[in-house]
């Protein structure tokens, strides 16, 4: 007798092809995506979601390849997703760097997929969000979640990461301040990148001083500012080591729980914002009547709405 | 005896301090506006709402003074409404501007305010729609929305507008053509402003050529291209004038009930979201249940947010 497993099935025993045909569902927000993702959310087992940020030119790719290699050194399976939004304009700029990653190509142990969707910034954080449910269901030890750290969407993205890592690299001046600025309070390690090239203790030193200033969180998590050369490989075994430490502390301190929980209430907001819109559009009876009430003024748009959402059934 | 006027009957007069009042509970999102605004929305007469749009530096603003002039010498009252996020980050430039209005400052008849939240952007373009319902409900006969016409949610406010104008200047190059390629399908007139500079027939015939190569939308309106010269007036009158005929336009080819159930169902779906988000968040004890059972795998967030979703009486 033949038994067919189910998609979530096959994802859980970890088989590439689901795992691709489940994130292009999740891309495209498929029919059927919802249930996919509440069955494999019960079959999440708490990967280590790592959120890896900075601007364009910071080596962000090649540090995560270089990261992904050490993972794997240590006997760990590794997830990645690239958000960022220039792959929608540039078509696929982002998937081409990981296609130079070619020494992981082959590595069973290694997914790696660029989020692309074609809906506005919150359709790609809400894509990358449930691209990390798929993977972790997938038994992936190590999530890497790369973005370019821009925007209030991406930032709610990088809140699903256990740990935060922000880039920075050495003479990219004001830009770079401006990016530390909006990041600065989700950063639990500095990474300054392309450390070889002058300015690099400068930039260290403003990080520094930035994080002096910062008012403190008291968790008890002092964030380091660790130094990578990623197109060499320097300071990225130690990096790695840094953000076990952190994964370690998240445990200890009870903090863990607490991301979690944010994590869990940013992805209920979003989908009963989903179920609303959804449900709450023009072509729909009961909407379309509202419209009618509220242009001939015998409704306004807080009543409707009102109305409209007490008869939700989503 | 006397009569304690509310709020809302007061700014149905048309008492300016009754209109200032209630567009501060409109930006500050006060306790009580939506009761305001519904109040107000059954008195809105449908004024002629004007979205003027156009990147920074293109003289909207005096373009907005002028136009607010001719309109005065039309016999007509109005209402400037000023959406532009550099507001917040200058803190009143925009206000600047419109004290620079100073011919109009007096005038009983025209009411002028910069639009600014603390909030995100699609706080401020919410605002924006809300005193639309507050200057109408005053009774202006026209009112100007100034936007600086980027991102989703500007378009959206647009979109309230029964006649939109996109400005344009001579020698912005590619820049400007970004801008109106996002809007190009919302203007209803193109303004080539600052007419006198060397380049503007260069801009009206790009226009021109990218008007003929997009899609006609066949609704019977073809979109002209005005030219202004705001800072000496020249031309403005021609322009309130296209303004006008737009207007007739929307009435005979039935666009502007159109126009008006886009702007209500827009309105509808705004408010169906705060509502969703202002009861599902942490420190409400169904929602923090729920974030519980996502955590702890007994639910997932779509089941989770279904069951809230069903729940909700806002």
């Amino acid at each position: 007798m033949t038994v067919t497993r189910t998609l979530a099935e096959r994802v859980v025993t970890g088989e590439p092809a689901a795992i691709a045909r489940s994130l292009t569902q999740v891309e495209r927000r498929s029919a059927g995506v919802n249930e996919l993702l509440a069955d494999l959310h019960r079959h999440t087992r708490g990967a280590h979601v790592l959120g890896i940020t900075g601007p364009p030119g910071s080596g962000k790719s090649t540090l995560v390849a270089r990261l992904t290699a050490e993972y794997r050194a240590r006997g760990r399976t590794v997830g990645v997703i690239a958000v960022d939004p220039s792959s929608i304009l540039t078509g696929g700029a982002i998937l081409g760097d990981r296609i130079r990653m070619t020494e992981l190509a082959g590595d069973p142990g290694v997914f790696i997929r660029s989020i692309a969707t074609r809906g506005a910034l919150g359709g790609l954080s809400r894509a990358a969000l449930d691209a990390i449910t798929v993977l972790d269901a997938a038994g992936k030890d190590v999530i890497v979640l790369e973005t370019v750290g821009v925007g209030q969407a991406e930032v709610d993205v990088l809140s699903a990461a256990q740990t935060v890592a922000v880039v920075s690299v050495p003479g990219m001046g004001d830009d770079v301040q401006a990016i530390k600025a909006g990041l600065l309070e989700i950063a639990d390690v500095h990474v300054v990148n392309k450390a070889d090239r002058e300015g690099a203790h400068k930039t260290v030193s403003e990080l520094r001083e930035m994080l002096r200033l910062a008012p403190h969180t008291a968790n008890g998590w002092d964030v380091p500012i660790r130094q990578t050369i990623a197109a060499t490989g320097k300071g990225v075994e130690k990096l790695a080591g840094t953000f076990d430490e952190h994964h370690e502390w998240l445990d200890r301190s009870g903090e863990r729980e607490l991301r979690e929980r944010r994590n869990a209430a940013t992805r209920i907001r979003w989908m009963a914002e989903e179920f609303v819109l959804r449900d709450l559009r023009p072509g729909r009876a009961d909407f379309d009547a509202a419209v009618d009430a509220v242009v001939v003024r015998s409704s306004d748009p807080a009543e409707a709405a009102r109305e409209l959402v007490r008869a939700l059934r989503p």
